[in-house]
């Protein structure tokens, strides 16, 4: 054997690292990152509701006040006040959740690596939204599991889906009850109810994951599945949509046998997130500052959303559908069947205007006829402009 | 079944987590945390060296000139500017790294979980140093790899002991060879280019991670093993030892073939490293920072060492042995062989001191006669009463 066969390229990799293919959303962000696309493809949520400021000052409260815990090794756990301050948020009159329930994360993303660590075996039955968060489907794939779509409908999961057959030895269910990522769907709360109940029932964890709880238009929450069922719901929660996604801040809600479990896996995944961002995120919101921030950022968002249900129905022709969010970042639109909106994109992007397909959400079999727009960093004018392009492609193809 | 029955306890876990134990150093950790416990036992660096002024100057600036940018998601491989200092800092007149080899981690942990999830299988066998650093143990234990010790004495890892039985099949060999923690040992540059040419005809990669090389006392750095074998090696660098840990940054140097699949594994994992920390410490260090500051925590720490070393002298009695580190943060205690150091620590730290049993940093057979001292937070007098203490404690056993 000579040198060049024994490059790295011939050495052995895991298996699952050889499943590791390329993310289609990622290729995309590439091209879309060219600045004269207008781009419905990002999931990024609008810079505009940074408190850039505030967070600036809070950094150097910390770094005054406390410069040594700031930057020095701290609790895998998180940062304690932190901790509490989400068990505060989410404990209502009925449901007491405990600072001890409550894990900090180097962003959402780390709590679904976190719970395929801990759940998940080459082969385990993993429940998914149909579609559902493709970034869940990367943390999770890592672990090997065989994904078992439940059925949705216009109003997102639907629990009658969820036969004997189908839950019969499932590790666990994931899914995104408010404004989901892709869908932009609400779960109804008698969905809420149904569901709750099989988690009580059930032996295996509902991950309800909720980036978007928050960013509810008209401000008529539904209750968390967390709320309905506290002890038999994992729920995951981010400052990523409500202050920025810079400083990589999540929190996992569980049951405390679960939390030991997750905490010895996150001390040997990062040892913990940093002291430093924790301090300031606390920093900033200790004193009601999401209380008047996200009632902004719900405006902004719903503007946005109606100058994009504006231009849809504008523009696009017959047998294009689409849903009305009431909350979130994401709307979905379903194509005439005979349109492939991967091929669609290619198109797409010769006329700078971009999307994310809808396949790539889907565990199994994708329905290739639909695709997600993000309507938040567009400015109204150009969401029309944007909006009126894709139309024509699509009109060319019925 | 009654509701009890389904409580979470009942959950199925992964197999890997089903293995999970709580970590020996993390339980004493917790003991040492009370105040008037003299403790040789955190492997935390000295906050006197934490740059506080600097790291709030550039926080400032980073979040004044590029807020959006400080507080938006950003690319899973890194802030481009930090991978070209990293890449400059490791070229020399022979060797070039590229950018396009370096992926920024949060912290060095997040390297050994990637390196694990990339490279191990269940039953994968990986080579480590007898002891190793309890640290990467954790993180490779997750994929479940089988561990083969290699021989090591005095000076470090016996390249001689890597024959064709036990090298052949191995995934990785994991080594530190600069102030290795647990033991403080260097490897000598013979062994270095012994080991480089062996990663150069082998047809698996040497992980060499070096999170103390900068900490080296008399400043007569060794070459890596990156600089011998560059397109066969994995380096892993760290801010936390020269900057500050609670920024949580590291970084991993290899070839791009793996690079690829590391990154699509990062991003599955935390999607990236905090964009504003990744800034902030850029911003630190982009003007020659490093190279004013290293000699400042070299001089303190060389003089904390040279405390615990006259210490030692002064206190312990015949049959116990230690090295004299050139650099880093521990140094590594023989015991006569009838003590068991496990025991010493339940009876050291009711007298108030604390240190690490050499056990848990072996990954098999591990010498219960063994331990671990950190010398670079405890004050001068104070190392030398705990060390009394500590010696008081040992003339007991013998």
């Amino acid at each position: 054997m000579n040198q060049r066969d024994l490059s790295i390229a011939e050495w052995p990799l895991s298996e699952r690292a050889r499943k590791l293919t390329s993310s289609a959303i990622r290729e995309i962000l590439k091209v879309t990152e060219q600045p004269d696309v207008i781009s419905f493809a990002g999931g990024l949520p609008s810079p505009a509701t940074f408190p850039t400021q505030r967070i600036a000052e809070a950094a150097q409260r910390v770094l005054t006040d406390n410069p040594t815990a700031s930057l020095q090794y701290s609790a895998t756990e998180g940062y304690l006040p932190l901790r509490e301050w989400v068990a505060r948020r989410y404990s209502t009159g009925d449901v007491t959740i405990r600072p001890s329930q409550v894990l900090i994360t180097t962003g959402s993303q780390q709590a679904l690596d976190l719970l395929g660590k801990t759940l998940i075996d080459p082969g385990s039955k993993v429940l998914v939204e149909t579609p559902t968060y493709l970034g869940a489907l990367q943390s999770f794939s890592l672990y090997e599991p065989k994904y078992v779509q439940v059925p949705t409908d216009e109003a997102g999961l639907v629990p009658e889906g969820l036969t004997p057959e189908l839950v019969d030895d499932a590790r666990l269910l994931y899914a995104q009850p408010n404004f989901q990522n892709p869908t932009g769907r609400r779960l109804p709360l008698a969905r809420r109810e149904a569901l709750a109940a099989l988690a009580r029932e059930g032996a295996f964890p509902v991950i309800e994951d909720d980036p978007y709880g928050a960013l509810d238009y008209r401000g008529t929450p539904l209750p968390t599945l967390l709320s309905l069922a506290p002890e038999h719901i994992v729920h995951l929660g981010t400052f990523s949509k409500v202050l920025a996604p810079g400083l990589r801040l999540g929190y996992l809600i569980g049951p405390e046998t679960l939390h030991f479990k997750l905490v010895q896996a996150k001390q040997a995944t990062d040892l913990h997130t940093p002291s430093f961002t924790q301090r300031v995120a606390y920093e900033v919101i200790k004193d009601g500052f999401l209380d008047e921030h996200i009632p902004e950022i719900r405006t902004l968002y719903r503007e946005q959303c109606e100058a994009m249900l504006a231009a849809l129905g504008t523009h696009m022709p017959e047998g294009v559908s689409w849903n009305r969010p009431e909350g979130g970042m994401f709307l979905w639109v379903d194509l005439p069947s005979q349109i492939d909106s991967m091929e669609l994109l290619q198109a797409a992007i010769a006329e700078h205007v971009a999307f994310v397909p809808g396949a790539p959400f889907y565990a199994n079999e994708p329905r290739m006829n639909t695709l997600r727009l993000s309507f938040v960093t567009v400015p109204p004018a150009k969401i029309d402009e944007g909006i009126a392009r894709l139309a024509a492609l699509i009109r060319a193809r019925i």
